[in-house]
């Protein structure tokens, strides 16, 4: 069923630009995604929403259910919205995500917001499977913890201070220059535009749509985008044939025959290097 | 290298009880776990630490680096303290820690402590790693959500409400009370105890130690203990199995037929399950 999907969509794809959302808990991640479809849609364009929510494992949880303001977008019939949740998940959201992007895509958006909550691996996994990366930040929210987390640097393409009337902003612009000057200047030619917004005024959006687009260009222009989705899709079919792998595994050898090793293992009679040679063996 | 550790510790394994320790931020992890050291150093068992960071890519980092209370530790020849960081790995927590858990279990631990922090799907994969696994709470920490987080009534065998001399701690006690009420009777036939701790005072860390030794002694007299650790080694088999497969099709297919395919995908001229269809017929 989802090949014959995925074959149906795969010339159809392509035209979107996948956009990430994502920053800490609180961040205002909710609200920017909500104003930003108002600001794409009011350039014409075709918008998709995909919220992902990594901390759960039920589907259409708290990340698109208690937003008032994306209700708004719910009758627009250029608006694409779903949820999905990634826990529990093999691979978390690299399996499933990619699916979700491609229907999208197909779909005719030209533009498709995947937002996800910052915790754990979830900003890194979103970088890989977006064009454009937008890392949220906002005063109050432990600055410098926020700024200098791991990873943070590598991935945006864009930063978004938000909530920027508030104390503290000019904080967060002082910090995060710091660090951005201490990175050194990036070898890909880029360098991350810092926008302030109030995204519950719908202050600074223009300007953020602005920058997504000016990163588009520049990955047209330099060749990052299709090297961007080459990297994906190879991401995407390693992912699909694992899982392909992991079950021929069951079914050449059976459950019990694993569980035997297993078992072995567990009592100290083999090591996991051995188990494993045995398994791979068969192929 | 890695195959004949592991080969060599085999036989030696089996000992030691691993015992995770979870939870968000702040409720008093690092601590608890400190202070956890004493309390079963003072029944003269040998004990392993391993904190693991699945939020930074570096290593001894601040899970460890900022405890003083850990210190006090260091010098002591039965306490044996490691950290790593899991983030960028492949597999997370899968994948290197099974492997730091073996070495400090055939160092002659007794106990090994799993310390991770609770964000994405880190609390599931330590449940997966432990023999037993302690959920932290404490009050002020967002109660409600903390302890209807999704995953955490499955996977704790104990609970422990930190803080417990604080307002609110009878909130948090009246809320777990009532969720595990709402999760109906465990088949398994183990209900998870509730410890209360004020861990820096070192109050209850007694009755926490009581709880876990109760724990194995459930374990051990039901088999829970070895079909546990099978189907750890399970997951273990499995995760070195793939990476080998892994490395196998680079061998076959050789970087740029693989980027070939990528390639193919990204333009949409072919969808990634027939391109992961090639890249596992050559098995």
């Amino acid at each position: 069923m989802l090949r014959e999907v995925a074959a149906l969509l795969a010339p159809r794809t392509g035209k979107a630009q996948i956009v990430g959302i994502t920053g800490s808990p609180g961040v205002g991640k909710s609200t920017s995604t909500s104003v930003l479809v108002s600001a794409f849609r009011a350039r014409g364009l075709r918008v998709g929403v995909l919220a992902v929510d990594p901390t759960s494992p039920f589907t259409g949880g708290a990340l698109l259910g208690d937003r008032v303001r994306m209700q708004q977008h719910a009758t627009d019939p250029e608006v694409y919205i779903r949820s999905m949740a990634s826990r529990g998940h093999l691979g978390g959201l690299a399996w499933a995500t990619p699916q979700a992007l491609r229907v999208l895509d197909a779909a005719g958006c030209d533009v498709v917001l995947l937002e996800t909550v910052g915790v754990g691996q979830s900003e890194v996994e979103v970088a890989r499977l977006a064009d454009t990366t937008v890392v949220l930040l906002a005063p109050g929210m432990g600055d410098g913890i926020q700024v200098a987390k791991a990873g943070i640097l590598e991935i945006a393409d864009i930063f978004v201070i938000n909530k920027a009337d508030r104390d503290g902003a000019a904080n967060v612009l002082r910090d995060l220059r710091a660090m951005l000057a201490l990175a050194g200047s990036n070898t890909q030619a880029w360098r991350p535009p810092i926008v302030r917004t109030v995204a519950n005024q719908g202050e600074g959006l223009d300007r953020l749509v602005d920058a997504v687009d000016q990163h588009r260009d520049w990955m047209e222009s330099t060749g990052e985008l299709e090297s961007r989705r080459s990297r994906r899709a190879r991401d995407e079919i390693e992912a699909i044939a694992m899982i392909a792998l992991r079950g021929k595994i069951q079914d050449i050898h059976g459950h019990d025959r694993l569980d035997a090793l297993a078992d072995a293992v567990a009592a100290g009679q083999t090591d996991p290097y051995a188990a494993a040679d045995e398994v791979i063996a068969a192929f």
